[in-house]
């Protein structure tokens, strides 16, 4: 079991496995160009091993662990499982290819099981999601203001844009993103031409919410 | 009394309010969609229930201030003084709907009254205006000599986008979020070929402005 | 002249020529509405007024110094030297009614000689510029090769974009603002499929150095 | 010996080669324009004479190592080396006239060898990379994700951005730089009117994982 260990956490072996995974993903893609039949098999076969693999290692640590029931508490434990069952399942090509296609593309995601620094990131991300939890929140109340009066005023102008409150809310990320706003904003404008303060203020809002945002985490990363 | 605010600062309380905020805000934007009327009333006297609480609230904390007058020189009593005022209008959907949908809208805001999470945030929000002022006039002065430049040069190319001093502006803020600028800009170069150095220019100064004003925000944030 | 110091250091005699100078640029916009004669006539005698103000600081300032050569060294003398005889200039409305605006136009600057915060703003704008230099010159040589590889390539696929080195980098400047930059892409990937590797490579380099200039102010502000 | 290397790093010296090299640059940009035959002679001259300096420089290092082999281990001599190489090369306009231009163009590199504060800026900007290989590895298993999804969808919903998984991840880094991306969107929503969803979830992820990474060099500069 320590050899096993030893072999999981080989720099080499990793690199391998990576390789082996990223080609396999790489030929779901090419499927139509010419990649010889030998070569696919082959590809095929590291593939399943490969699974077998991290299916033999997800049991060494369920076998490892004291208490069974803390094993799924451990979010990294539960998603290695479910990505292991996932690989597990025969895709066959002739039935419900679009599931199968699913099924093969999410096994990628084994990447993040072999890649202790992957890993390390995803749980910086996740770590500093609930500093958003807050600026998501007024991110919110600003859309849901802002649509809500779009849809009421601009809603008769142009029913695909703002005809109603959800809509709305697309056409104003939009706005946010700058794409194609001033389309947006001239064909309001003809009907009421202070229109303008509406799309200005609003622009100004999110990017100040958004770079306070910004501001925040730098400050809160650098002194935690 | 000392209940009452036990409840009012109590975490599950809070988020019963901001569930049945949110849901009837939800509900304005989907009242299309089917929704069992026995619902929607049981929401509406929810959303009364709030209202009628925040009342009691702010007029507990009117009644506990021994200075009445300077009650109000706190913005956030006037804030959500003006909120349960706004809240507390009847609202008849049969005439003048469209201000009857607007009170509701803004009665969203009565989370920003049950949150302290989202008054702190607010608060350092406007707290960072200030720093921006002069950054602000610094603007002005750009985006003003650059639209006067534009509106005496380009009026006669085209009147939509520079007829006057203030529809320039308008055009000049179009270019600094690079929506379709090159449109603007190819325009103008069949006339005048150099006046590419105008946009370029224009984007160089507006985009070291606002860069500045990010990096002196992150500065003074992290030495305040 | 310790009370003319005093007038010109006084906060609120600076709001006032402030209020004063920023009413008279927007009169300029605001020509064809309707503001009454009087008024105008009020503002353009205040606006002289300030204007013979500036003229006395500056003169005063120019006595007060001992050594006459230096005076002209100060960037600052110079630009308000300058100011204030542009300022000085007739502007007849009847001939040369463009050069005219022009100069009107370029009076607000005298805001920049009003408001010390402003100065300070455009000194530390200034004082970041030096460090830039590098960082505009690696965009340059990146920009520079871009640009001919593209011209010599795309040029007799599109003229208008890929005519010359010059027109390449201006195609350039608008894709690296990811102005509908897709078109520029699907145009020639036409004719060369992998040109998408040109685009792609020229946007990450670009946004790389950007980035990294971006942080390098950033440190650079905190450490000094 | 000593004198060689005086001179190489003058100021004065490199100011004037990097003008002659600046110069030889935007004259290959210009050439119909209309430059004296006379003054193209010259700059050709010392453009020549440039190279040969280089040449010199890279012998005089080359023989003043101890050891050999070593000398093309540091990445900058390999660079100086085939930047003399390439700018040696003779560029015969009659023939193979495309090669000759890339030729010249890429003399342009010749500014990073003498410009001492560009290889440090070139340094710190290599450096820099590193940091980003996990954040790209993990942007790539988002695109892939996501570009296999929209490969599936909505290939036959427009065959020339979801065709197959490659273009696929065109398109998504054209809906990541905001780029008309609503078209994108408002395309598909025609046949799964929930897509917005994949737009809106991708739009996030991507820009939440460079936001991380900006803030995670910030961070780290500034503690290393
Ligand atoms: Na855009
Ligand atoms: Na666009």
């Amino acid at each position: 079991q320590a050899a096993f260990f030893r072999l999981r956490n080989n720099r080499a072996f990793e690199l391998f496995v990576v390789a082996i995974i990223l080609f396999s993903a790489l030929v779901i893609g090419a499927k139509t160009y010419d990649i010889p039949a030998d070569v696919l098999t082959l590809i095929g076969w590291m593939d399943t091993a490969i699974t077998l693999f991290f299916l033999l290692e997800v049991s060494v640590r369920f076998i490892g662990e004291p208490e069974k029931k803390r094993f799924f508490l451990n979010a990294w434990n539960t998603f290695d499982t479910l990505i292991v069952v996932i690989s597990l399942i025969p895709v066959e090509d002739s039935e419900m290819a679009l599931i199968g296609r699913l099924i093969r593309i999410f096994r990628v995601l084994r990447m993040v099981s072999i890649i202790p620094e992957l890993r390390l990131l995803l749980n910086s991300l996740i770590k500093a999601l609930p500093q958003l939890g807050y600026v998501i929140l007024l991110m919110f109340i600003i859309f849901y203001i802002y649509a809500a009066v779009g849809a009421s005023f601009f809603g008769v102008i142009n029913e695909v844009l703002w005809g109603d409150i959800s809509i709305a809310m697309l056409t104003l990320f939009r706005v946010m993103t700058f794409e194609d706003w001033t389309d947006v904003m001239y064909e309001t404008m003809e009907v009421y031409p202070f229109s303008w303060i509406f799309y200005l203020s609003f622009i100004f809002l999110t990017t100040f919410a958004f770079l306070n945002m910004v501001i925040g985490i730098v400050v809160s990363v650098m002194e935690g």
